[in-house]
C-alpha cells in the first residue's frame, strides 16, 4: 500500500489537522514524535509568535512537520456592514454590561511575504494552505526550499483546480469535518459533500494522492477511509480534549457532552461558515446570519462577549469547533490517539 | 461477522433502497434475485397497483422483499399556502401556456390500515418506514406476522428513540442520501450528520444492527461502512440506471452528467427535503424555498410543469433525486450491481 507516508517521510500516514485557536507546537511536536504528521496552525499568529514556534518544534523534533496558513483575500472594511453587526450584537453588549466600543480588526493574516520569510529559516517538510492557495510567487517560494505542498478540496472542481495548481496532495475535506470549511471556488454550501460522497470522487477525478479529512476519529474510521481510496487520513476533533492542546475548559466540557451531537456551520465567529458545536449566540442569531461580516472581520465585534462569557464558565458566544463526531473526544495523550488511529492501518 | 443477513435471510447483507417514483417490482426482483433485500417503494402506489406489485414480487421469487411506507402525518390543506404556492409557480405556467388551475393534491399518502390489509395477504418479510414509524396498533399488526420492521434514522436521537420502539435494525440515512430525508424528531437541517459521523455514533449508542445508508456506491463504500461497523448496507443511486428502473430519460441523463455533482436538499418537489441534483427550478426559487407547502402538497402544482417540460427532453422541473455520489451510474443490471457492491464484504 502506498501511502501519503512516503511522500512526508512520516512513519505513519496520519495527519493532526491544524486547529487554529486551539493549539500550538506542543500538540504539533506530540504527533510528529508518535510518527504522525503535526501541524501549526499559523493563521492567528504573529510573526514573532510564528518564528518562536517553530523554533519549538526544531527543537523538540527532527521529524517532518506541517505548518498551515489560510490565504484568503482580506475584505475591504465596510462601516455599514460592521455597523449592522454591532447592532445585531448589542443587545448582549448591554446585558453583560460592557461596552461596545471596540475597535474593529482582522483576526487572521493570510499567507505573505513576510510569513514566507520567517518560515524560510525554518524550512517545513510541509506547507498546507486552507481556502485556496496563495499567489504563484509565493508559492513558488515555498516550493522553492523543497516543501510538500498540500491543500484542502471541498469538490472535486477544488481538487482539479489544485492538481493544476502542482500540489502535491489534495485534503479531501468532507462536511463533517470541524472549524473553517476550506471552500474557495463557490460559497453555495449546497456544494459541501460527506465524506463518503466526496472522498471517492475526488479520488477517481484526480492523480494526486488524497487525505480524507472529516468524520474520521478512530481506527475504524481510518480503516474506513482507506478502504474509499485514501492515501492517508487528517484527523483534528479527537486530539481536541489532549492536554497539549490549548483548547478552553468551556469548549472541552462541550465537547464531552451531548451537546457535540449538534454542531452546525456557522458564520457568527469569523464570517466564513466554520462548524462547531451549536451554541446559544448561534440559536438566537441564527449560524448562518448575513448579520456578521465578511471573513475574518466577524471576529473583533463577538471577541468581547466571547470573553466575558468564558470568565463565567460559559461557552455561550465561543466558538466550539468540532466536527460532527465528538464522540471519541477525551482527556489522553495526542500520542495515545495517534497510535490508536494507526491501528485502522492495518485492518 | 454477523450481519443483516442473518436477520432478513437473505443471502447478502445488501438492501436496495426503496426509490419511489423510479422503480417498482422490476428492481425489487431482480435484486432479490441476486441476494440482496429488495424494496417496493409503496409511497406512491394506489392499493390496487400495491396488490398488483406484491403479487407479481410474490410470482417471481420466494427470497425475503421488503416492503417501504412512508409514515407522515399529512397536513390539513391550508389555502393560502396553496395559493402561494400557485403564484409562486405562475410564471412557469404562462411562459408554458399552461393553465395554472390545477386541483390540489396529495401524491402521497402514509401508511394505513387499508394498506396493512393488503400487505398481510402477501406477509413480506421486511417493511421498512421512512419518517419515523405508524401508530403502535399498525405496528403491532406488521409485527404480527413475523415482519422485520426497520425504518432510518438521522441522528442519534432518531436511532434511541426506533430502539426503544422495538424495530429490528436501524438504517443510519447520512446526509449524503438521495431522495428524502428521514427525519422525524427535528426538522431542523444543521441536525443531518454525514455518512462518515453518523453510522459509528449510531453504532455506538444502540444495541440493535445498523444499516449504512448514503453515500454507499460501490464495492470500496461498502467495505468502507463496514469497516465502521455496519451489519449492511443500503443502496438507492447506484441502481437508478438499471434497465429495472423506471427512471426517465432526463433524470438518467443527468445522473450520467458533470450535473450531478452537485445535489442540494430541496422542499420544491414534495414539501419535505430531499436530495436531487441542482435544475433550473431549484436555482431559480431556491432549494428550500418557504413558497413550497408542507410535505407531500407541493407535488400537486409541480407536477404539469414537469411534464411539460420533461415531454421536451428537458428536467427543469424535475425530481432528479440522487445522492451526493453519482459518479458510478450506468446501464448495467441491478443484479451486475449488487454482486459488484458484495466484492466489498470480503476486503
Amino acid at each position: 500500500m502506498t501511502t501519503i507516508a512516503n511522500l512526508f517521510k512520516t512513519r505513519l500516514p496520519i495527519l493532526q489537522a491544524p486547529m487554529a485557536g486551539v493549539q500550538g507546537s506542543a500538540l504539533a511536536i506530540a504527533v510528529c514524535r508518535a510518527g504522525g504528521l503535526g501541524a501549526l496552525p499559523a493563521a492567528m499568529l504573529s510573526l514573532d509568535v510564528l518564528r518562536d514556534e517553530l523554533t519549538r518544534i526544531q527543537a523538540a523534533t527532527d521529524a517532518p512537520c506541517n505548518v498551515n496558513f489560510f490565504c484568503h483575500t482580506p475584505p475591504a472594511f465596510d462601516a455599514d456592514r460592521d455597523a449592522g453587526w454591532r447592532t445585531a450584537l448589542q443587545p448582549y453588549y448591554t446585558a453583560a454590561g460592557l461596552d461596545s466600543n471596540v475597535p474593529p480588526g482582522a483576526g487572521r493574516a493570510p499567507f505573505s511575504t513576510e510569513a514566507a520569510e520567517v518560515l524560510q529559516a525554518f524550512k517545513p517538510a510541509v506547507v498546507s494552505f486552507h481556502f485556496g492557495l496563495p499567489a504563484d510567487d509565493l508559492l513558488a517560494r515555498v516550493r522553492g526550499w523543497g516543501a510538500k505542498i498540500i491543500a484542502s478540496a471541498t469538490t472535486v472542481e477544488e481538487a482539479l483546480w489544485l492538481e493544476a495548481k502542482g500540489v502535491d496532495a489534495i485534503i479531501a475535506q468532507g462536511l463533517e469535518a470541524g472549524g473553517h470549511r476550506g471552500m474557495f471556488l463557490t460559497q453555495d454550501l449546497t456544494t459541501q459533500v460527506g465524506s463518503f460522497a466526496l472522498l471517492p470522487q475526488i479520488v477517481r477525478a484526480v492523480k494526486l494522492p488524497v487525505i480524507a479529512a472529516g468524520g474520521i476519529v478512530d481506527a475504524p474510521g481510518v480503516a474506513a477511509a482507506m478502504a474509499l481510496g485514501a492515501a492517508g487520513v487528517q484527523v483534528g476533533t479527537v486530539y481536541l480534549c489532549c492536554p497539549e492542546c490549548t483548547t478552553s475548559a468551556v469548549h472541552r466540557k462541550a465537547l464531552q457532552s451531548t451537546d457535540a451531537r449538534h454542531t452546525a456551520l456557522t458564520r457568527l465567529f469569523t464570517g466564513a461558515p466554520a462548524r462547531g458545536i451549536v451554541n446559544r449566540v448561534m440559536r438566537e442569531l441564527g449560524p448562518m446570519s448575513d448579520a456578521a461580516p465578511a471573513f475574518p472581520l466577524a471576529t473583533a465585534r463577538i471577541g468581547p462577549l466571547r470573553a466575558h462569557a468564558e470568565g463565567q464558565g460559559s461557552g455561550d458566544f465561543s466558538p466550539l469547533w468540532s466536527g460532527q463526531n465528538a464522540s471519541r473526544c477525551r482527556d489522553v495523550s495526542a500520542a495515545e490517539i495517534t497510535l490508536e488511529l494507526a491501528q485502522g492501518l492495518t485492518r
